[in-house]
């Protein structure tokens, strides 16, 4: 069932570890067969060197297991939320990678202060306010998703693909799950990179609107021209 | 004697290498086996490329070596302290990693700023006063356990596995030596999110608590949820 | 068509990756044939996994593609400018390095604080203005080209062989493209160190002019007694 | 000629580059036979990857080479000036490694803030003053050599075994070339915990005298009891 999301899934949760961003058992990756509407996600609390493809656990959008022997990611409820939510994303990573984590202890967003944030996220990367108590005592991973939700309310969730949720750690997107990854891999750099020009300057200013706009349809859009031309029939490129 | 805890204890030492947390012959690991009272650490100064399995030190809780024909780590006495008054632990990592190191050196605890601390340490890690220099002159290491032993008068060594030693270095512990390593490994991550969490914003506030003991129970006690289900007889989840 | 020239544009972009100076698909390389006016530059938004020599793509210095199934890299026309107005230069480098990025998103040159600078960077290396939005409208490229070389109105690009774009990234070049790929590699390391010696002391004087010129001196120039003889006819040392 | 300290000298270079001190072709190390009065340096500015024993070279302590096709290091006449003044020293290492390179440019010295710095250097590690504009004319890498002896005028340059140079990057030295290279790693990872101490608190203090002491002696003369026990005629720990 769905193997081949099962090894993208699988794949997907290593090369966050290939890429820094994962240690022990920290973060997940999942991704989402819109046409039959089941999401493929990383079991909870094992081992990536344990993990294989089988290992990935099928879950439908009301949260039930319908194949795999172990337990889901806890934060499944998250993911099932952004899904039903963001209609357009097909894979969702979750990391506490140390700079953007960093960030999101600070419950700030990360302002856009170079093209390299521009070329990946059109603007600010938000951050969600706190989870109040009685979110917090129930449902609290469906809750995350929420609040995730609600700090999109005005924004666009395909330019910006990925958030902060305040005092825990990063979640970003894509149209497919490579997306998603290569957003959690930007995101970590740009985190990392809007912190020490903070440093060096602490009343830095936001990127010119202008620059923003440029770089961001370099790559995105109807006239991009970053890269090589699509065949036709290609998915938008991000 | 104890070929399974020397090989444990001998493993344990080189995860600290492998993970970035010791250069040179900087740092340590023990276990115990609590039925025969007995522990195994490191010898004393050697090359971690000239350690194997039969060059771990056992020694009682007197600080007898009983086997070994080298010295155990001059921290032995440290550890046998902790064992003796930490009693449901059953292994110790003390490292001079960078970032932790960093706190104790600022002597100051290294508060709970974001989930990813919540989710191993229940609060704050503390930090112990400084050494007076009666403490100095005799039984140094041993009064280093006792001014760790007294850090923790009023605190759970259990749910706050490790202690920044003032002006030093960390100690971890943990039910079992496994742990232990990982609980070094959190904390130095956690040492370096929440330093850089500091400097984006010197006043941030501690972790709201109904946060803190979300993720604490999420994966600790009776009602954790996170990873797989344990076979009875289990030993509890850290 | 120019084979060797590709193989050489191949390796330095490869070499970029593995000095840690780029990730995903950040950065290019190029070199240039003076004698036929040509330039090879890497192709865009290809996967550093995927490239090869024979990818690189030939490009005349009017912009037009002579020979290579792929698009030049978007940022070919800054390349061009560089060639046409830098005479002596013979390659070009540009990435997206962390701490001279941080510096570039700052806005600020970066000051020779230290002798590993001023081997390599005769005095501080500077940072462009900001593009104004009818630059950024149209021909965007090539006016990142244009105020780099405004920026060096007054300048000496031999001794200074780099620049910071403001909110942007990086470019450095050379007498010859395997000296570009080392002035990218200095300007990041120059670069974190500077960052390190502000947060340790945020008013440090730049370096006296006598030991900025000894050193500069030391390693460039008729005098220059670094490394070892060169034959006769070899080219001037860097 | 010398072979076994060429290939002493050769390894210690390159463990300089392995333990990440070291890029390019800046940093050089070099040993020193007492009883010939030679020393054995890296020659100047070949790449790493091109280096072998047999291309080391001999010189004597008036600079005359000895022995050897090539241009020894720049920094000769700074390692002469160190062997003649510092009598028992047996191997020097320069580096222009990271962090403590930052300390260097501040031109401050490193305090000492906990037991990792006392346990290899007993007490701060000093920096020395900027040279004057005329002992940069001439003589340049003999007089650096010189104000580092001038900055030990009232130092013990056995238990304080390396410096800053101000502006420049650290030295460090040892009994033997061995202790020498593992001075610059200690000292490099002493310079990033002291870094980041301040910054978490600026005006922290120096580690009491009391525990600097009890470090040092315990890994240091004849009451050291850090490591295994020496057999009678080993050179003294250092």
């Amino acid at each position: 069932m769905l193997e081949a999301l099962k090894e993208k899934v699988f794949r997907a949760n290593m090369k966050l570890v290939e890429a820094g961003l994962v240690i022990l058992t920290w973060g997940n990756a999942s991704g989402i067969d819109r046409s039959k509407g089941l999401m493929v996600i990383k079991p909870s609390g094992v081992d990536y060197d344990e993990l294989s493809p089988e290992k990935m656990v099928v879950v439908d959008l009301n949260g039930n297991v319908l194949e795999g022997g172990l337990r889901p990611s806890s934060d499944t409820p998250t993911h099932i939320v952004l899904y039903r939510n963001f209609e357009g994303i097909g894979g969702i990573v979750h990391t506490h990678s140390t700079w953007a984590t960093a960030w999101a202890q600070s419950r700030s967003p990360i302002p856009s202060l170079g093209t390299t944030h521009a070329d990946h996220f059109h603007n600010e990367i938000p951050c969600t306010r706190l989870l109040r108590e009685e979110e917090t005592e129930e449902n609290y991973e469906m809750n995350t998703g929420r609040v995730i939700v609600e700090t999109f309310a005005s924004k666009d969730y395909f330019s910006t693909p990925g958030v902060l949720v305040a005092g825990h750690a990063p979640f970003t997107w894509g149209k497919n799950l490579d997306d998603a990854v290569n957003n959690s891999v930007v995101l970590e750099e740009v985190a990392r990179m809007a912190f020490l020009t903070k440093m060096l300057k602490s009343d830095v200013e936001t990127l010119p609107a202008h620059i923003i706009d440029k770089h961001y349809s370099r790559k995105h859009g109807k006239n991009a021209y970053y890269g090589q031309k699509k065949a036709p029939g290609d998915a938008p490129d991000r």
